[in-house]
């Protein structure tokens, strides 16, 4: 039986990078893998998607031209290669996960892991075992009983990704960042797209500003907005599929191609057996405490199976923490009240810390500023004047409370949040640090001096 | 005689931007302009060449649709539509600093303002007066002795802004940033473009390898490099102009429509009355001290006519420290050692703090990181696989001394390490702020985890 300092069950953003960061630090590390490695995200989430949606943004481009004093003839998309390029971005990026492998001297184990008692994984057939069990199996697309998928008409964001043929209609449950980026995709590339969200806004996560200004946005691309709606059933009997929608006026079908249900994920924890070694689960996740311990001495989970945003660069956090732990490093807990999260449509939209209604509802006295793309130089010499920046400091300590962009960009700007708030940044010393001119990142400084009553540009 | 608080001679980002802020803290503010509201950054630097550039990236989409899955049958510039965009965009930013001023009741005096002693200006005959004087006029484009410039052939960036018709071929002599800029332009519109630089590498003031990654790309672009070279004579008798280059293999005759001088800027100190008043200048700048006071009580200098870097975002901050500090608030001299550079090219490039060269110099032992775009899942996914993010940090007590970027969008990124060097910030905690995935902005943390040994992804 091969032994290990440490066995990582999967190989998402999470597990292969504990992997790797264990390997850095000494330690003797497989890592098993039923599929492609690199998980969801970088085959079928994060990575592929991004791709379709730069193929879009650029059709966008094409479509626009004469905007830029440019003139285009015979513009069009081939769905097929666009799928295709994504493709290559995927497969591309999973053969780089198999070469960090390699480089850090990583096995890998080709097959379904299962835990046993004792610090032991079954793959078919064969077992392991290893100081250190890390379990990283990520998370599916989760299914409603009123919508079931059937790969077909009514899919997840895997089929999504990969429809043999552009569908002339869709409809899309749901708008995480998930519905919303697709919507996003398949209207640009010429479908029809509607979108059906349960709560009132699009995006409901964010700022209620930001979910405002992108469903002006979205309207005006094209895209059909049903929000304080609900699909009650779907119809997949006939050509297209019927979808019975309730609404707040009663009950509506509409008629589609396909479905797209983007309504959250549900974290893989059935047959990889937690109830043989008596790990104890709740709500659909594993219970872990600061450093990713289970209730069972030397087995550790990490990412989408563990209470937290279900997103890639927390999975790393935390393989990376969960691992240096192990290693003996001293490691500080991961603050999850300073998580960004990014939405990859045009806009753009990013966020770190508490929207403003949090930020009230938690008893803050706050400050609030704000900057519109409208009054950036930048923003209007590249085209890109939709959106804004909203800044939220506690008015007491001036504390940097929450951070929310939208538009061209974004989710390559609010790094300077995320860092300024791990520093525990004030006000002033953001906006005292020279932002050059003309960015975008400027607005961030700008509505920083708003909240202070100092804007320039307003 | 009109009496202010502040007048403030020259309107561009130094002095609009300190007129606000006097306004703001309620001085009475007058602004004296001899042209457009804005200077030369909005109405012929910064702005309009930004949105030239983003004609030059939109038309670099169309002739790569295919790269995207995309199809174009026919994709062309119309050089007068592409000119007229950069001039409106300029246009409209200038009526919003109108905007502004109004908002802020400054008055706008249009003229040829003309220092007098005792804390006057004269305009056109009439005199003003105010308690504070912000000299602000700005800096031209440099004529160097053997390349006069007769605005047609030879020509600064003002008129390579505005060119009637767009040239065939074209020598830009210079290549810091306004070199650069304009040869990327022309060079994606369909203009053959020459560069001479007298020093070694392009973009010289940058990091030895940002130049070399950037020139590897320029040229793969189509651009003429001619490093170690400079241009001793034009002859412009001709129908073409005929410029004589000095190589380090001897004299070359160049043969081009129109040769672009971009050999830095002159300070406007000419003609404003600076001897009168008895201001003392140095080797073409103003002397001031940390808070612009120059030697006469009452008069002050911000922006291109003092020393320190001659960028927008610079005279901005100066003109906010100066009247801060004017109006009795607490103010903090601006650490020139923070301030970020960027040039729009693509890739584009952005930097801030000490190169790799300078910190060896200055005598810091020092730790590298560096994480190429390559290795980026965002960089593959978007088709911006070229260029890096490199780091240095002090070995001892982990200072960022530097932070330099090549790459697409890298100068909105700039802005975290800027805010990040104001909080004194060490690596470990870069590290530790979790970056979204995925993004360009993953490389920053990714080049922090290469100086210190914990790179993931490479």
């Amino acid at each position: 039986m091969s032994k290990y300092d440490m066995i990582v069950l999967g190989s998402g953003p999470g597990g292969y990078v504990a992997a790797i960061r264990a390997s850095q630090l000494g330690l003797k590390t497989a890592i098993i893998e039923k599929e492609s490695l690199g998980g969801v995200c970088l085959n079928w989430g994060c990575i592929p998607t991004k791709a379709l949606l730069k193929s879009a943004q650029v059709f966008e481009y094409l479509k626009h031209a004469e905007d830029y004093g440019l003139t285009v003839e015979g513009a069009d998309k081939d769905f097929g290669k666009v799928v295709d390029r994504s493709r290559g971005v995927a497969d591309g990026m999973s053969k780089g996960v198999q070469f960090l492998m390699k480089k850090n001297k990583i096995d890998v184990i080709n097959g379904y892991g299962k835990l046993k008692p004792g610090k032991k994984v079954e793959v078919d057939g064969t077992e392991y075992s290893a100081d250190h069990i890390v379990i990283a199996t990520g998370a599916r697309s989760r299914e409603l009983p009123n919508l079931p998928q059937d790969g077909k008409k009514v899919i997840g964001y895997r089929e999504a990704m990969t429809l043999p043929e552009q569908p002339e209609s869709m409809i899309v449950v749901g708008s995480g960042a998930i519905g919303v980026e697709f919507s996003n995709f398949y209207n640009s590339m010429g479908t029809d797209v509607t979108i059906v969200e349960f709560l009132p806004r699009l995006v409901p996560v964010e700022d209620e500003e930001v979910s405002k200004q992108f469903e002006r946005i979205f309207k005006k691309s094209g895209i059909k907005v049903m929000t304080n709606s609900s699909v009650e059933s779907v119809d997949t009997s006939g050509d297209k599929v019927k979808a019975t929608v309730k609404t707040k006026k009663g009950e509506e079908i509409l008629e589609a191609d396909v479905v797209l249900s983007a309504v959250g994920i549900t974290s893989n924890l059935e047959n990889i057996g937690l109830e043989d070694v008596g790990i104890v689960t709740d709500k659909g996740k594993i219970i872990v405490n600061d450093w990713y311990q289970t209730n069972i001495p030397g087995y550790y989970a990490i990412g989408d199976i563990v209470h937290g945003p279900a997103l890639a660069h927390v999975a790393s956090a935390e393989g990376i923490a969960c691992v240096e732990k192990i290693a003996g490093m001293h490691v500080e807990p991961i603050d999850y009240g300073n998580i960004p999260g990014c939405t990859y449509t045009s806009p753009e939209i990013a966020s770190v810390g508490m929207t403003e209604a949090q930020a009230k509802e938690a008893g803050f006295d706050i400050k609030v500023g704000k900057f519109p793309f409208s009054a950036s130089g930048k923003a209007s010499a590249s085209g890109n004047k939709d959106g804004f920046v909203k800044v939220i400091f506690d008015a007491k300590y001036g504390e940097w409370l929450g951070c929310h962009m939208i538009g061209a960009g974004v989710t390559d700007m609010i790094a300077e949040a995320v860092v300024a708030r791990k520093l525990e940044t004030t006000g002033h010393e953001v906006l005292k640090a020279i932002h050059p001119h003309p960015t975008m990142s400027e607005a961030v400084m700008e509505a920083v001096a708003d909240a202070y009553d100092e804007v320039i540009h307003l």
